[in-house]
């Protein structure tokens, strides 16, 4: 079984380019519906934030220091970096007794529009907290504090990244293959599709122990503040509002997207082949719209798939398309 | 026959990210070398631009305004919108005496950092001679001029674009299956990736006659050019610096990418079949190192292929390798 053709551009009325991948769907008890190939090995990347996230909560971490639910919503974050970001990562590292040169992410511009163009115009350097990454590293050092770990928290021999290696596979269900060295320096571990979308649906359908408890407040924190997640246009803010904060969801780099739908217990994992984000946001819009927990006509499905393309001068160029068979 | 395993993205020993595509090596007899599927029907977008500007030599327009080498260049452009590249424009247009309103092909911010950032910090908006195409509209300006034709010079059955038509089928050696409206409004033919192939081996491979005499010169000025093709940063530019400006190359939107070798009288068409940029300057790198013309220790081939990815804080996140059976 190869990717499934999932994404295509059209001009003129012919097809331009042609985005393959994979996609699984899964219940508590596994993969309901998928197209592509499920046991396809990838890495989550950003998507599994909230995974990363569950030893900070079950540690206890997280209540000995009081986390509210917006510093848990930034905590799965990958964000733009604008000042409501930038900011409340640093006072949550000053209620800690600690600052930007603790954090281990690094430092790259913003993609929020006002910030960037405030460095860029001040020539200001980015800080660490600009990172997309630093909500997760403020939760790596959170818990860190509470295991009186050493401060290379992102080594991946180290008590804070042996315990998410920990909790993802068990989440997963399974033995990661290995792990990679993400944009922020921390390990990410590889797991299958099916991995991920199994997950997922363990997201969406907690128990009342422990970790069904962390689970719940995760996906609950991500769902009520999706502009802690991402930011103003971005596609996981946008999307998460446009369902009324019923459903959340989550981007990885390379394209990776899941969805947790508690309302159905079910879970979403994607990836597309060639690592195309316009590719990801269309099929996630496609699926979301798929199982009835977005509305067709809502101006985000235009957004991120079927509004015309257009060029500098309003001419329509072209359209993207689901591809036959995909998501029905 | 399918598209071809072209190039991959690696991190942590596995593959994350995979680009397939289609590639052509022609001589002026046809095709000599290919992966994937030479009968593939792509949108050239830019890749062709030395083809539209054909009819603006083979019509006298060129000479009859004393146009430079330097504005031949430009005049087969994806430019940065550099202030090179937009004072350039203004005072081609100037000589015509035309401006920035005889312009159809929309305003964007450019893509040079230094011109981005003034008009950025300085909140002005950029201005059509900023749009990357300037150079080609101000082509098919002065073709217009030469043939008396109406203002709407960027309308499919305007004088100008049924000369470009004309020009373009006769080189590819194909009748289009049809256009498509490019960035610029533009109409854009299709061909075959073959056919595209072909027209590159034609301009390997110039006659004697009027068309090998403008095919020649567009050649020589892009290659003694590149700065005015492209920009500082930009594939096109490095790449033809870093051959001694004995091969012209030119990219295209939905990474598309050409390159004409008169030396080995060959020319080379590609299409990464999601449109990725960064696997088409990937795919056209180790292209022109399998072909001999481009030294394997250059630094270009660092940037575009072979050099580690590294992340914020220039730690070895991965790296991109060519698949098995490309080039070589």
């Amino acid at each position: 079984m190869r990717s499934a053709e999932l994404i295509e551009l059209w001009r003129g009325g012919q097809l331009e380019s042609l985005h393959r991948g994979h996609v699984v769907i899964c219940d508590k008890s596994g993969v309901v519906e998928a197209w592509g190939k499920p046991s396809q090995i990838i890495f989550p990347r950003s998507s599994c934030k909230m995974m990363q996230a569950l030893p900070l909560i079950e540690s206890g971490a997280a209540d000995a220091v009081g986390l509210t639910e917006r510093q848990l919503a930034l905590s799965c974050a990958s964000h733009n970096g604008a000042r409501l970001h930038v900011d409340a990562v640093e006072s949550w590292l000053k209620d800690l007794g600690m600052g930007e040169s603790d954090l281990r992410c690094g430092s790259h511009m913003p993609g929020d529009k006002d910030e960037n163009r405030r460095l860029t115009c001040s020539d200001e350097s980015p800080c660490q907290y600009h990172n997309n990454c630093s909500g997760k590293h403020a939760g790596f050092l959170t818990l860190n504090r509470h295991l009186n770990g050493g401060s290379e928290y992102d080594e991946v021999d180290h008590p804070v990244q042996q315990a998410v290696k920990q909790a993802f596979e068990e989440v997963t269900g399974e033995t990661s293959p290995g792990y990679g060295i993400d944009g922020c320096s921390a390990p990410n571990w590889s797991c299958s599709l099916e991995g991920l979308g199994r997950a997922m649906a363990a997201f969406a359908n907690p128990g009342s122990d422990r970790r069904g408890q962390a689970m719940r407040r995760l996906t609950d924190a991500m769902r009520k503040y999706p502009e802690m997640v991402a930011g103003e246009g971005r596609a996981c803010t946008i999307l998460m509002r446009a369902m009324n904060h019923n459903v959340a969801v989550k981007t990885g780099a390379e394209a990776v997207f899941v969805g947790i739908l508690p309302e159905q217990g079910l879970g979403i994992a994607l990836k597309i082949r060639d690592g195309a984000t316009r590719a990801s946001e269309a099929a996630i819009t496609a699926l979301l719209v798929h199982m009835g927990v977005l509305e067709e006509s809502h101006p985000a499905v235009g957004q991120f798939l079927t509004d015309p393309q257009k060029n500098w001068r309003g001419k329509i160029t072209g359209e993207m398309r689901t591809s036959a068979g995909f998501p029905a």
